[in-house]
């Protein structure tokens, strides 16, 4: 166990990588993958019309791994499977820590001659003490050390979240939209058909991984599902777990068959298994990226009952549709807080039970004073247990104060507050027209430690999920 | 009847308009919204620090309505709610067709001066047959005559779309989104508090209207379920309406009544009354947008039988998954299919099911003939219905064929197959880290008249939705 925590330390920073099988006609996929890796590349490459195009790239090509002067940590193979024996085989006289197999074409194909060569692959590596990644795999990701699945990963600042993935496209997926939302990852690893590390293997590894804060996962099926389930309770001991379950329809469960072998589950037993386990589960790209934005910014809380402030009588409704439909809670406040709001509420009446409609406040009168003390009013309340302000950004481009943009205000404003308030606070930031500039706005929120949601029930979702994590924790429910 | 929608043809496209009450201190909200009306503007503010600017705007002013030398078609009313009832009283000896309450302080503050003040301005303009939209609103918005809501909305190019919405957040936020995602309205009304006319009347306006294809609506509650219900069952035979409703949840309910004094609704009534009527319902914004969308762009079709393509396995996964979700099935395809897809797939296996999984095919050779073969298999398919194509735009944008990118080539090809195909076609396009050009990348693809979705459940739901209306329309179910 502490053996293969060791080696799968390694593998994640290997400090020598080698590509084996890459070629023009796949665009140099992985050699470009891995140009800004800050250890030492070599290639693998037989066929006497390829090299000359790896050499151009600057990169030495060898006959053989063995051949290669240099110890190799990590091997990402790309050959087809026929010859992909031959090359572990090599990895394991090389004395190689890790090996991802790129290549398809095994148990996923459901033929007897796939599933015999995946078979043998395994026993290869198991025999040899070999890591095994795959096979049918993007294999690990690493942005601090410029290890990457494409050209196009974001990479060069280590962040704080572990992904483990059964699919590579989830996996870079994951990097890309998690990186514009403000969540960097510290590794992520895309583990395929699972043949001899399966995903309680890496569970464990980011478990025990200081620079991991939080972890996501998609999985399609465990092999095991004790040891996975062993495995999940032992890190949300630790550290939150967002799980993405792939596969939980009819129709998914053939399809996860078709991609990596795996069987399904029953639903009900998969989520009592999760709850049970403490992991936090999602059911989009977009959902898991949303719930780990909210567990890494949002401040811990154990309450539900939320406290809600929008900019217009339209948007009081659907907040609080919206935030009714999860298991939060959205009370009246106390009677001390609604005397309160009646000293500068102009007109008396049903526009500040919960939430409250700033409108009247706000996008007349162009100033903050009033917001405040609604928001501290809220912090006040003993009635509310987290906080939530949605803002229009159409409105905060569009008008100006002095010098200054609504935008710039805004930010000051509420940076201010989420310091002050103990409650968890987040905003709702819906992008309409501004789409196109929704990357810039969101992340200046997300510098001053903000996170803004996209959608009134996505920020209710990624609460109500941040908050049942906390209460696990803490030994509630 | 006949006379009010006479009555609304004239309030919708007026040739006149007067503003009453608008001031610096609310930035000439109003003003500024007609700034680019194609009929003659006037103003009446009485405020002699007030005046000035006004006229500044080029805007002729006058101390009353009744002073303006000119018929006048339509009338905005921004006073105080003391003062507007001397204004409704101008409107109606001025011969006024129209007259917008944007006043609030009515019914909806649950105060009894707000509430007799309402009932007092109702009854003097039904007396007088003034069509009063309001109190508590944003009014008219005609974009094709420059009759704006606020200074930001689209204008210029009238669209097909009609849209009713007891909010005006909703009703301006509606025509912003949709705008970029290629829907665009033909009218638009923003009704607050309904105390002449209400949802229905608006409605009957619109399935009257020659311009407007489909109906879009925002409600809280009816005032009279059984009009409601009845002037729906009139539209829904004629076009689709999709109905969002505000105020579903316990939380919901009380914001409504403070929004607009609506009641609520039970929840399975509601839906039950929505299915018996043929409207399709809608939960968010973004949904309804969505689902307009797709009633716009995709052909028409009955059955639920999906034909799934993905560029990757666990986007396979995925698409299932969504799709599996609604009632929607993602069934096995016909046995001579398979034998046409065993000719060009590489493997045999399970990876050409449904979905049918186009990476080997596609991501690796960058070619379109095998993707294309699939799609006509599907198109051909006995056992498929509608027929819906993955594809990241991460990919497309990275990608190149000689001179032109892979996106163009994919633009040619997939509006040769909407031409082609008489099946529901859709393609669901991820925006992940491009959401910044996605924008520019959607609106490629809707001009060819192909609609996209930014998420596998999002493409999923509308078409479910789509093929509820034309199931209804042709009497099945």
């Amino acid at each position: 166990m502490k053996d293969l925590n060791q080696k799968l330390e390694r593998a994640f920073n290997p400090r020598t990588v080698a590509v084996v099988g890459d070629k023009r006609a796949m665009g140099y996929l992985w050699l470009n993958a891995l140009k800004d890796f800050v250890g030492k590349i070599y290639s693998v490459q037989i066929s006497e019309d390829e090299i000359p195009g790896i050499e151009a790239l600057g990169i030495p090509n060898y006959m053989s791994l063995l051949d290669i002067p240099d110890e190799v940590d990590y091997v990402v193979c790309a050959v087809g499977r026929a010859v992909s024996p031959r090359i572990v085989a090599d990895c394991v006289r090389k004395g190689v820590t890790a090996v991802t197999l790129f290549t398809s074409g095994f148990a996923e194909t459901e033929e007897e001659e796939g599933v015999r060569l995946q078979q043998e692959l395994g026993d290869m590596a198991r025999k040899a003490g070999l890591l095994l990644v795959g096979p049918n795999c993007m294999g690990i990701y690493n942005p601090g050390l410029g290890l990457r699945q494409n050209a196009e990963q974001p990479w060069g600042e280590a962040g704080n979240v572990g992904f483990i993935s059964q699919s590579g496209t989830h996996c870079i997926n994951f990097s890309h939209l998690a990186y514009v939302h403000g969540v960097r990852c510290s590794k992520a690893v895309s583990y395929g058909n699972a043949e001899v590390l399966d995903v309680d293997d890496y569970l464990d590894y980011m478990t025990n991984d200081s620079q991991t804060e939080v972890i996501g996962m998609y999985v399609e099926g465990p092999r095991d599902g004790r040891r996975f389930f062993d495995a999940l309770r032992r890190a949300t001991r630790l550290k939150p777990v967002v799980v993405w379950k792939g596969g939980r329809t009819e129709a998914g469960a053939r399809a996860i068959y078709s991609h990596t072998a795996a069987l399904a589950t029953e639903d009900a037993l998969w989520n009592a298994a999760m709850r049970q386990a403490g992991a936090v589960t999602a059911d989009s790209l977009e959902e898991i990226v949303d719930v780990v934005k909210g567990l890494l910014y949002i401040k811990p809380g154990t309450g539900r009952r939320v406290g809600l402030v929008a900019m217009t009588g339209g948007q009081s409704v659907i907040i609080a549709d919206a935030f009714g439909r999860t298991d939060l809670e959205v009370p009246l406040l106390t009677p001390a807080s609604y005397e309160k709001l009646a000293s500068f509420f102009n007109i008396i009446g049903g526009s500040y039970r919960n939430p409250l409609d700033a409108g009247g406040t706000v996008l007349m009168g162009f100033h903050m004073g009033n917001l405040q003390r609604m928001l501290d009013i809220l912090e006040e309340d003993a009635n509310v247990d987290a906080v939530v302000l949605e803002s229009a950004a159409t409105f905060l481009k569009s008008h100006r104060l002095m010098t200054r943009t609504l935008l710039d205000n805004l930010l000051d404003f509420v940076s201010d507050y989420k310091e002050r308030c103990q409650k968890p606070f987040l905003m709702i930031l819906q992008p309409w027209h501004l789409e196109g500039e929704m990357v810039k706005i969101r992340t200046k929120f997300l510098q001053r430690g903000i996170a803004t949601f996209a959608g009134f029930q996505q920020g209710a979702n990624a609460l109500s999920k941040v908050i049942d994590y906390h209460r696990f924790r803490a030994g509630l429910d």
